[in-house]
This record gives structure tokens, C-alpha cells and sequence, in this order.
């Protein structure tokens, strides 16, 4: 990790490389170039250059995030340590903490709707434990997404009183529950670990398994957070036996765009049971425990985790512009706001990944039957494909917009095949045109039948 | 940075380590044993792990952060180009800036005296340089430090509309006014760079140099906030001309700190030379430009930036709680709150530290001529060596804290010389109670009469 070369020739004239080194609770610095010394090592570095200007100290220091995503069942179960030691990967840190006499906190933040059905059971679990818990219930709907909760969660928090190294904030509910939570854990003494649960899809799926945080702000969705990751989600699909059936389509647009961006298996899958998954509301059919993890829920929600991942892990704070996740993200976030609240996150996306894939068939990428297939399995799932307030007016804005906010660059990923996807900067405003023309054709008479 | 071995020997039964690699726009999860193929290499990792409970994903992620310390001249002279490129490093990223024909836009937060004092020189600056910008002038004291101000400037960042990655957020006040700007600055759309231009002597050898941002809740000092670097920091003394006597002394406790846990020469020098440092606040005496870099303020402020920098950029996060810079924090926070306003932080971070000289001397590790020329250097500064309300109860009241908020030990850092020091866990309630009473019998009188 050597930056002294791109450091070294700018203006100044001369940059000197120092590692940290530390011996006997002191820290001090070593030129590179010397033989290394007793004690430890940081991965930090100093370049230091002076001029007659003055002196510039450049710090790299690299702070590295560890979390850990867990998919498991019967997390309410006060027979299950996951709830409580999940989080904690060291053996010997687990034992320790186990073998503590002192009574454990914990602080809990829930969905109001989240609570009414889980409450109890929660309270249960921590009861059964022996853990001094506070549950907090709040109305953590898209319209209070706000600095308004945030404070309000700090202040309960605050007040409960919780020791910031071994005690992790936990939040269960959709994603504005965990966005908002995690948001005032990583405010709350400049870092406070916290834990998410996930009670939604599209939770289980997205808003959990990466480190954003936020609130919305000045009308603008999302305009403050954070990116600290939980120490650890929680995945336990049970809660999405209560989930309404229009929440689980929301969440399956998610799903649907990463198996067109990078798994055509996931596709291929969700195009066979994807209708059924629906239906049961990713719920086991049966009693059948040796069919566990391979049936259709388990095996599209892994898949869809894994790949998300993927994505995610390199740019976990999206430092890289470039990104596949950011499909059917270019046009729906103008169309959210444009109409919200008729349309969920996953509906809005939805439209735009159906679109840009006429896009995709306009530019030669996709075959009409391909195109077909991918609309047709849109439709199984409940999804829109189309809205008549999503205009090429509209598209055109938010390509401007888009390339305003990507540094100059249109960066839009586009399917170039069942399952592969590639970032294009130089789409043709006569394809685009072309593309939405047949899109509306095709696509709006049939739409209106169904609504 | 191979994890797999700490992860692996917990209850689950195996783990694979991924490594990510980018081909076409797709990152990849390949497994750490087979033959790298082509394409970009990530930092990251994944770890996984499956039982009959479920599937576990241990993500570890470095993020790297790069900031810019710049001591530097005549900052607000049209003709320097600090204030506005000196956070690029990268010529070829400075070469495209500067050729960009469009108007560069700046939000300036600062603090109203300074504004009162130096506004019309920083809207002439950026006037000169034909940049679009903003001024906002807050009153950024140590009581209006919260949430409320930096609501304040969040709206005034959306209002006014600037590039998240190419137009950083302009700080310029003393260490309040960078706290707030720079907890703002984070949580904008989850990050947006900000620059740091301190003008108390405390920011500009403690706050502009570390990636604390922060606001009190709650009756608490810097409950909130975050640990985000700025992208750059520009340090100017000449600022420091303006600023109260005392608060000059306020900056040199922490200069002092520095000096006694690890850097003897800035100590003689601060014997030497900090009542003349304290007189002239910091200015050069003449105009005498060869001296420019080598007269004590040049001197004394760099060495203690440098030593800062040692301690800090190992520990940007605070992770590690055994930290030589928590010299004179250990009792200061319970006097403080006690007598707010009454005390200026470096004051009571003083009275702390010239405590803890009485300790290390009852542990035998200064002479008693060491101790006397450091209490005799801290008067040559005006700072206080005691107060009548930092008690023998409130002493161990502080320890009791600091018991709890780091991991069950004490961490306690004393000097083990001049310019020496380790970190204690076990100090003796006798020593204690010995050095406090030495403490009280030798300072309290001679406090009196100069108070
Ligand atoms: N942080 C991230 O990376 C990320 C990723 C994607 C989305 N998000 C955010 O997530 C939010 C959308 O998340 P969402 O779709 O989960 O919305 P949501 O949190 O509003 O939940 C949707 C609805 O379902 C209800 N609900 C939740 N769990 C239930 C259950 N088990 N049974 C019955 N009802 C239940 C809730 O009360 C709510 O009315 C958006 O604000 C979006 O910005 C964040
Ligand atoms: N982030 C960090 O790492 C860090 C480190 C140390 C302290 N701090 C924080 O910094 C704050 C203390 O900073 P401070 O001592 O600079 O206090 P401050 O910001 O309140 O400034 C002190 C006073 O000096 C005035 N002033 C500032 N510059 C002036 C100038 N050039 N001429 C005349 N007057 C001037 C201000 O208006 C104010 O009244 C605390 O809130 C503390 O928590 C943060």
C-alpha cells in the first residue's frame, strides 16, 4: 500500500514515507527505508513533504469493518444464543461473555406494526434470558424516516444507558426501522455496534446485508446517513409469514435484479417458483427439515444474498461509481417521488429495470424472447412494468441528473444477457427514444388490464 | 489479513475464504486456494460458513482514509492556492480541476467572531478566485454545540446545492465550529469531504488534526457524532493573533500533553520558550523570513502536530483503548461538567495532568525536580495546576468511570520521565491518596494568591 510515488510528484519536492511503529504503549514514526524495529506495525502510513510553503503531512490509515450476516430460524427462541451472541465470531471473547455474572442489557428498537405482531415473543426472549431489555416501539414508517426518530431513539438510548463496547443496539423491522436505528447507533458516541433484523423482504434481502444508514431530509429520500454496517443481521424468513403479499413483491424486485445483472440461475429460478415463493410468502411447504436449505426460498434468498454481497463487500462505502446494484435505480428514484406514495421502492425499480430492458433488447443485448421472459416473470411476481407517470420527460431528467451525480459519467449498467450485465456511458438518445416507444406500445394496454 | 483461522474455530464447522475479483464491471467471489484469475483484486473478503442452523457470511471490508495536514502561510491571499486545491493531491485530478471551465462552488461555515474578524478577507479571497460561494456565520460556542446547528447547516447545504465529490464543505473557527461543520459534513448524503481551517490554538494542534467530529446530548460532551476525517486541514497562525490570551494558554495544555507523554525537546523548549510563545501568541517577531521555519512557533506547533499524528493515524477509530493522548482527559470530563463555563478545556485537562505529575512522582517515576520544572512550566503559561473543586471524591469518581468505559481497566497514561510515559491498569488507592494530598498541600496556596 505504498502511495508515496502518486503523493511524491505533485508540487512538493520531496516526500518522505513513514510507518508507524509502537514499543512500550508509544507510537512512533520510521522511515521506510529502515531496518524495522521492535513492536508492532500499523497499517497506517505518514508522507511527509515540506516546502518553503510549509510543511504537508498526508495520513492513509485503513480502518477495516467486520460484520457478519447470518441466516438462520427460530431466532425468537429462547433456546437460540443467536439473538444475543450472533454478533461475536471469537471463541474466547464468547466465553468470556458468557461466563459474566453481570446481568446483560440490551436495546431494542421495533416497528410499531413489527411489535403488535412480535412484541411479546421478543420481550420473551430476553425475559427468558435474564437480560435488563427495553423495547422501544416506534412508528418507523417511509414518512417519518426522519432526524425527528433518530433523536428520539438517542434520547431512550441515552437514558437506558448502555456500555457503547458490548452491548449492541438492536433493530427489527422493515428497512426504515434498521435504516433509522442504525443511523442513531452510529451517531451515538461517535459509534455504537448495533444489530439488524429484518421483518421485510426487502430488509432480508438489501437493507441488511450492506452498512448504509439513513433518514430522509428536505424532501430529498435518504439525503442524510451514514455507512457504519450492523456487527452482524440477523435472517430469520419466519417474520415474513406476516408480511402482506404486495411487501413480498416489493422485495422480490430486488431479487429479480440481481439474478439479471449477474445469476442466471437465480433467474432461470425465480421464473420456475418465483410465482409459488410469492404465494407462500418464502414459507416452508411442509415439515420436511431435510429439505431446509434447498427448497426454492432458501436457495433464491442465498443467492440473492450471496450475489448482493458480492457487489457490496469491495465498495462497501460506494467509493466505486461503477456499480451493477445501481440497476433500475436511474430512473426510479424520480418516479418515487414524482408519485409517492402510490408506488413501493421495489414497484418503482421494477418499472425502470423493465424498461431499461427494452433498452437492453434495443441496443441487440437481449433476444425478444429473452425480453419476453424477463417481462413475463416481472408480471408472476406482481410487479408493474409500466407507468404512465413515468414519461420520457421523466427519463430524461434523471439521466441528466444521474450524470451530474456520477462524476460526469452516465455509468448505467444494462443487462447484455440472462444474467450478465455490463456499464454503459454512451447510450444513443435514438435507442433510448426507440426503446421507450415500444416499451410504452407493448407494455401500457396490458398493464391496464391488469391494474 | 487472513481471518478464516479466528472465525473458523467457532461452533460452525468449516469456513471458506472468498476473495473478490472484478472482471467486465462483475465482481466475483473466488475461493482463497485456487489459481488467481484475471482481473481486479479487492481488499475484501468474505468468510463463509454453513451448519444445520443456517448460513453464516463474515464480510471484512478496509476502507482507507486520506487526509491532508497542511501548515501553511498567508492562507487568504488571493494568489494561494491552498484553500482551494490544497486537498487534491493527485496532479493529474488538480490539472482537470483547474481547467474546468465551470464555476467552482464552496459552502463556507463559520464561526461569527471570526467572521467578525476575518470574513470580509475569506468573501474577498473566493470573490477574487470568481468561485460561487456561500458564508454562513454561526455562533459555534461550546453551548450551541448540538444537533440544532447542525441541522441548521444541512439545510443550508441543500438550499445552496453543491458537488458531493469535487466541492468540499469549508470549516473556519476553532475547535466547536470544525466539530459541528464536520459531523454535518459526514452525515450529508452520507458523506460529503469537508475541509478544516482552525484559528484557536486548540484546533490547530488537537481538532484539525484527527477524524473526530462531534456535538454534546444530553448534557454530555460529544455524545454524538462521528469519526470522519476531514479531506484536508489548513493551518494558518496567523489567525492565532487575534485570539484571547487565554486562549493561548488553552492550546499550549495540550501542546504540553503531547511534550510530557512523549517528547522531552518540546518540553525544554516549552520551559524555554513558551511564556515568550504565550506573549506573541504564536506570531514571528520580526521580519525575519529565513527564520520562518526554524523560530519556537514554527518549532513547537509542528512537533506537536507530529506527535499527534503518531498517536492518531494508528488509531483514526479509537479501537484501541490504551492511548497516551487520554493524558489529562481521565478527571477532566467530571470537572469540567461540574464547573461549566467557568474552566476552558486545556485548563482543565491542566489541572488533570499536573495532578497526575504528583502520582508518577508518589510511584517514584519523576524526581522531584522533574515534577517541580513541569508544575513550574505550566504556570509560565498561566495555567491552572489546581482547582478547589477537583476533590479527592470527584478523583475517584473519574477513575470509577473510566473503569467502565474501557473494557474493565484502568488505562491510566503517566509520564515515567520526561517525555516518557506507559500506561498503568493498577494504581494503589494509597499512592492515590498520597499524591493528592501532596497535591493540595504544595498547589492549593500558591493557586490562591495568583488567582
Ligand atoms: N440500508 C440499505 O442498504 C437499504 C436498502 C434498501 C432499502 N432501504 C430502505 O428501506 C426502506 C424500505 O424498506 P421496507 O420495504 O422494508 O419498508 P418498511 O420498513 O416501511 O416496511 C414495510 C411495511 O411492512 C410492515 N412490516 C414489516 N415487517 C412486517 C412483518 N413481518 N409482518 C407484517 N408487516 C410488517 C411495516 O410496518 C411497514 O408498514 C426504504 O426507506 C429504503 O430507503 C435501505
Ligand atoms: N475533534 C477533535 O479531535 C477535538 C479535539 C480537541 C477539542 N475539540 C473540541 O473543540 C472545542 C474547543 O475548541 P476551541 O478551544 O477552539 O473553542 P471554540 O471553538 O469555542 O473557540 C474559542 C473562542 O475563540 C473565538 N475565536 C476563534 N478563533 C478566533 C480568532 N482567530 N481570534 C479571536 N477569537 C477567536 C471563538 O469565537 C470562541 O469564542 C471543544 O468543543 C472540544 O470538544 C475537538
Amino acid at each position: 500500500m505504498s502511495h508515496a510515488s502518486e503523493i511524491s510528484d505533485g508540487a512538493c519536492d520531496h516526500v518522505t514515507e513513514f510507518r508507524l511503529v509502537r514499543a512500550d504503549c508509544t507510537w512512533s514514526r520510521q522511515t521506510a527505508d529502515r531496518e524495522r524495529g521492535e513492536g508492532r506495525l500499523s497499517d497506517a502510513r505518514i508522507y511527509e513533504s515540506s516546502s518553503e510553503d510549509g510543511v504537508t503531512w498526508t495520513v492513509v490509515s485503513p480502518i477495516v469493518f467486520t460484520y457478519r450476516v447470518i441466516q438462520c430460524e427460530s431466532l425468537l427462541d429462547a433456546s437460540n444464543d443467536t439473538l444475543l451472541f450472533g454478533h461475536i465470531s471469537s471463541p474466547t471473547e464468547l466465553q468470556a461473555l458468557k461466563n459474566n455474572s453481570k446481568a446483560m442489557k440490551r436495546f431494542i428498537v421495533i416497528d410499531e406494526t413489527v411489535n403488535d405482531l412480535y412484541g411479546s415473543q421478543v420481550a420473551a426472549y430476553f425475559g427468558a434470558r435474564g437480560v435488563t431489555y427495553k423495547i422501544l416501539s416506534l412508528p418507523t414508517t417511509e414518512e417519518n424516516k426522519s432526524m425527528t426518530l433518530v433523536t428520539r431513539i438517542l434520547e431512550e438510548v441515552h437514558k437506558f444507558g448502555i456500555d457503547r463496547r458490548t452491548e449492541p443496539i438492536i433493530a427489527i423491522g422493515g428497512g426504515v426501522c434498521l435504516d433509522i436505528t442504525g443511523l442513531a447507533a452510529s451517531l451515538y458516541r461517535r459509534r455504537t455496534p448495533y444489530i439488524r433484523v429484518p421483518t421485510t423482504l426487502l430488509a432480508y434481502i438489501d437493507a441488511s446485508v450492506g452498512a448504509k444508514t439513513g433518514v430522509n431530509f428536505a424532501n430529498g429520500k435518504n439525503k442524510l446517513g451514514s455507512y457504519i454496517p450492523p456487527m452482524a443481521a440477523f435472517l430469520d424468513r419466519s417474520f415474513l409469514c406476516t408480511l402482506p403479499r404486495r411487501h413480498i413483491s416489493n422485495g422480490m424486485a430486488e431479487m429479480l435484479k440481481m439474478a439479471l445483472m449477474k445469476h442466471r440461475g437465480l433467474f432461470e429460478l425465480l421464473e420456475k417458483d418465483g410465482r409459488h415463493l410469492l404465494d407462500s410468502s418464502f414459507q416452508p411447504s411442509g415439515r420436511m427439515p431435510e429439505n431446509m436449505h434447498t427448497d426454492a426460498a432458501s436457495v433464491s434468498t442465498r443467492l440473492a444474498i450471496e450475489t448482493m454481497l458480492e457487489e457490496l463487500a469491495p465498495n462497501l462505502w460506494e467509493d466505486d461509481l461503477d456499480r451493477l446494484v445501481d440497476f433500475g435505480h436511474i430512473i426510479s428514484p424520480e418516479l418515487e417521488m414524482k408519485i409517492l406514495p402510490a408506488l413501493l421502492h421495489g414497484e418503482a425499480v421494477n418499472i425502470d429495470m423493465a424498461f431499461m430492458v427494452y433498452v437492453a433488447h434495443e441496443r441487440g443485448f437481449l433476444t425478444e424472447e429473452e425480453k419476453r421472459r424477463i417481462i413475463v416473470c416481472m408480471r408472476s411476481l406482481d410487479l408493474p412494468v409500466w407507468h404512465s407517470d413515468c414519461t420520457l420527460d421523466l427519463v430524461q431528467k434523471s439521466l441528466t441528473e444521474r450524470l451530474q451525480h456520477s462524476g460526469g459519467f452516465l455509468r448505467m449498467p444494462l443487462p447484455t444477457a440472462l444474467g450478465k450485465a455490463k456499464i454503459f456511458n454512451d447510450i444513443e438518445e435514438s435507442i433510448m427514444c426507440q426503446a421507450f416507444k415500444k416499451w410504452c406500445d407493448e407494455q401500457c394496454e396490458t398493464t391496464m388490464k391488469t391494474e
